[in-house]
């Protein structure tokens, strides 16, 4: 695999690769997928950088291309003080039937999936399925805000959540709704479960109410709703501790 | 109390006042606090919003002037769909002593801080001790991410942790540390007490190992640590189940 600079652009979601940006998120990639990687840039800059001394040589074990080049980073990241970015080829692959699974309804919010994939492997949540349109899992912003964690999880794209339910068809749904919900810390949990979420906007369509519970998190009236990523945090925190 | 258009000018940290962007937030601050509103700004687009007739209904009512402006609006916000925007003074509080508090040390982002105070009033904490350096609380960008709940809580600046112990002697901390901590979930924990947090880059000082119960929440290593918004969600959520 060959690579020079002019083939190193600013990503557009139609690319086949994107880019990790920054120390750890670069550093989650080389050791989790070395497989997808196409090259490592690294700042001249970054030379009392513990994280950066570690890719350098785990590049060099690997056998990755690197480039020493500020340029491409300022031109890729437009922050100064990043010191590694990775070009990577993108992935796809399939849930785990015999594992909890995390499904986002149409998520819009770029910096609530990344943290919601970041949550995910904090409390041991690996498969999440998104139903269409959503956000691109792979624009830098979303994987900076993984900060790696992407790059741990399986995630599978959904036209609907019909087409989810009947593909993974042994899984227990929950869907945190507002009205009319039991709270989800006094509903028992099946084991192989899935916990759905809906968007920032509109939250989830009635249609659930036939294909899932309903569940909710106890929350004060004053406030109109919990942050998508603060629900979805709270749910599979409970969640872990009840199943 | 006159307004006219040229004293409408984008938010600077030095001001003494503030803006609220968005029918939701500024309807928060109409209901909770009209005692601090100077103006409300509408944009003559919104026509068909509920909670923008909503926010006229009240101004009429409590004798708000409003400005009908869709230029100013965008001067403001630079958003398009902003459909309202309130002017108002800032303002200072005291903790309340019979209560728990959550303290932020230093705090560095926006978005985590308005988080934090949504997550807060859905939880249940209304008081909030903030140790300086500290982003602006009044930044606009702040009470977006708060969707009104800052006109819900109490908060007060300290120059030190050792500031804020001292005038709230009868208050417990417990402050979320990675190393050598106890689970959170296994700590009894006292009903006057208060949840300390780090900022996003470095988390707590050793000195805290001294004056706080230190303690975390359980993840899994596959993460360096969760998003500080998230912490303090299950924070907040485990103190208000335990306590």
């Amino acid at each position: 695999m060959t690579t020079n600079k002019r083939e190193i652009k600013r990503y557009k979601k139609s690319f086949e690769y994107s880019y990790s940006y920054g120390v750890y998120p670069t550093l989650d990639l080389i050791l989790n997928r070395p497989d997808l990687l196409e090259v490592v840039i690294v700042s001249p800059f970054g030379n009392k950088n513990q994280g950066l001394e570690k890719i350098l040589h785990l590049c060099e074990q690997k056998n990755i291309p690197v480039i020493t080049s500020q340029k491409l980073i300022l031109k890729l990241s437009k922050k100064e003080n990043t010191y590694a970015v990775a070009k990577f080829h993108k992935f796809k692959s399939v849930l785990d039937k015999n594992s909890p699974h995390i499904l986002l309804d149409k998520p819009s919010d770029l910096g609530n999936l990344g943290t919601i994939i970041r949550t995910m492997v904090g409390i041991g949540y690996n498969n999440l399925g998104i139903i269409k349109p959503a956000v691109d899992i792979f624009d830098p912003r979303v994987i900076r805000s993984t900060m790696g964690a992407l790059f741990q999880i399986q995630f599978e794209y959904f036209e609907s959540v019909e087409e989810y339910a009947e593909k993974y068809r042994a899984h227990h749904l929950y869907a945190f709704m507002l009205d009319r919900s039991e709270d989800f810390d006094r509903v028992s949990i099946e084991n192989l479960h899935t916990l759905v979420f809906g968007n920032e906007g509109q939250g989830l369509d009635k249609k659930y109410l036939e294909i899932a519970k309903p569940v909710k998190i106890r929350q004060n009236t004053e406030i109109d709703s919990f942050n998508l990523a603060i629900s979805a945090a709270i749910g599979m925190y409970i969640a872990s501790n009840n199943s």
